[in-house]
């Protein structure tokens, strides 16, 4: 394939791969998968779950419900606090497909039941640590006045969790410390008060095994994965699943640098701490890796150390900077894949099919 | 103003203060005002330049050098190495309009003049110390066989240089330390093969006065300028012309937290380290603010301390997160306008009047 400026190539047979993989998973536990499709923004990526026999999704944003719908997803869960000002949108939406929102206040329940005029469900949002979202769950008069509030078109689903802080993980131990914290408050909701439980991060749904508490799992990123989740323990690096292909436009030796057109607008200022080829620490923005000509190889050659808005500063070893010349297009495999995937216009595969996503 | 949804909105009153402010400082040192486009993306905000009686500008990529040249810009500057892999689309170019592109190795330029057809200038760049990219001063042999390799369609324009270290700064002296030493090694370079000065970066262009050793400026964050800019110096808080309108979704008072619809893929991850109201250090993606009828106050209520893909975390005050309520409109002055102006498909004037710009 021909490429001349900054581009992500997805490699859809990994993507398959993670997808069946956390699939199997799932129904080992007998619990449903909704993944998170806001890693991926994309209804052909989509359709790798479809093809799984997966029918219900998760999205961040009322626009990604509205676009996923519009490409066939009947079942979506809004995973983000209920956004009052876009009801109009919800109750359209509520109207066409089976529509989850996310409460975590009184005064939300009572504006949706108010003004969504269509059949919904909600989820009761519970914070069982990330301290992002949710409601505290010892804070049980609030969480029964939400689940005894159901009336009308509102159904209660059940409550969700995201434990978001397993990213600042980096071994098995406090994961499952965190995840083990995390099932007994929400099977102790469940036994109080009914409804199912929707569990779902990367981390703990790629590391940990038995999610028979669970009724459905809800993770997004581990369909492409990211440098990000190796360092926290979630994928092996062959099975991350996305490469921003990046020309070489300066070399400067003199300092062990290499210039890629490639930057923040390409990649996201997203970083981890790192240390480089010098023992020296310093943000990682991306790992460079070489393209082959069905992807790319898993070997490590450098870090991205410096990102500007278009630039990228690469420093290798003196036997690495001898082979690149300016002209060629190497490989960076980005630290936060769903963040480098919302920059883009649209994808390749890796043998060159443009593949749509939703744009802004 | 009707916002349901995040979304930025642009002071074009504010934005051409800026604009004429930059450009009366530059007639006064008698250098032509060539302002870089890569923060606005915006041929409509490019239209405020141009009723300044601007008519030339700078891109940092061959898309947006197209993009411009198709809203009538016709002498552009791609400050950003020559990417060799895209020379049809620069040869293309050059056929239309004056087209500068920037140069630092003997091979670039030997691409350059062996395909691109139409005539093309071109600029030498020079590291005046940030070592991003650019050719080492001292190194006059290379320097010398670059300035007298122009033949043909290919004309050698000057050198160009971008003290991008001076993003580093936090007080005057050391931007003047960082400009004076530009200064000098331009000033000697020029004397010594000729050509022009072009020189700029938003920080010495705001805060330094004589830029009568430069022929040319092209600062380009001044626009709009943003919080990092307030904090190296270069802008009062008065003067940044963009302001994310963001919707309150959740509020956390134990925690003195206000949640708002308004993320990663809205701000981007750019960050300044700051103290929070209780004193505690942390990372700061963004300024919360008043929104008014007309705009913004500026005084600023807290900081984004955390941001996840959609969310957006802000430290208030027990004080001020008694004022706020889930379905209000919050405003959040970016911590770099370029990459936040990147993320979004449409700019709102402070009137509600929609802004187009270029899209991925």
């Amino acid at each position: 394939m021909e490429i001349k400026t900054p581009t992500l190539i997805i490699d859809k047979g990994k993507a398959l791969k993670n997808i069946q993989k956390m699939s199997d998973k799932a129904k080992k536990s007998k619990a449903e998968l909704r993944p998170h499709f806001k890693t991926h923004f994309s209804a052909e990526i989509g359709n790798l779950f479809k093809a799984e026999g997966i029918s219900k999704c998760t999205v961040s944003s009322v626009s990604m419900a509205k676009y996923f719908a519009a490409h066939g997803w009947t079942d979506i869960t809004i995973a983000f606090p209920y956004n009052l000002l876009e009801v109009g949108d919800i109750n359209a939406l509520a109207g066409k497909i089976n529509l989850n929102i996310l409460l975590e206040s009184e005064e939300s329940l009572e504006h949706a039941q108010k003004n969504i005029k269509n059949p919904f469900g909600y989820f009761i949002k519970i914070d069982v640590g990330t301290h992002r979202t949710g409601i505290d769950p010892r804070n049980g008069s609030l969480i029964e006045r939400l689940v005894k509030g159901a009336s009308g078109k509102s159904a209660f689903i059940g409550f969700l969790a995201h434990a978001g802080h397993t990213y600042g993980c980096r071994d098995f131990e406090s994961i499952k410390w965190i995840f083990d914290g995390s099932v007994k408050v929400l099977s102790e909701l469940k036994n109080k008060f009914g409804g199912i439980i929707s569990y779902g991060d990367t981390p703990s749904c790629s590391i940990m095994d038995d999610f028979s508490f669970a009724d459905e799992l809800r993770p997004g990123n581990f369909v492409f994965y990211d440098f990000m989740q190796h360092r926290i323990g979630s994928c092996s690096i062959d099975e991350i699943a996305l490469c921003l292909a990046s020309p070489v436009v300066a070399i400067h030796k003199e300092r062990n640098e290499v210039v890629v057109y490639g930057g923040a607008v390409h990649l996201s200022k997203e970083m981890i701490k790192e240390k480089n080829i010098f023992g020296k620490e310093h943000s990682c923005y991306g790992k460079m890796v070489t393209l082959s000509g069905d992807g790319w190889e898993t070997t490590v050659l450098g870090n991205v150390e410096r990102l500007s808005q278009e630039h990228g500063i690469i420093k290798l070893s003196d036997e690495e900077i001898a082979r690149v010349k300016v002209g060629d297009v190497i490989g960076i495999l980005p630290v936060h894949s769903c963040l480098t995937a919302d920059l883009q216009g649209h994808y390749l595969s890796t043998k060159g099919e443009r593949i749509e996503k939703m744009t802004k």
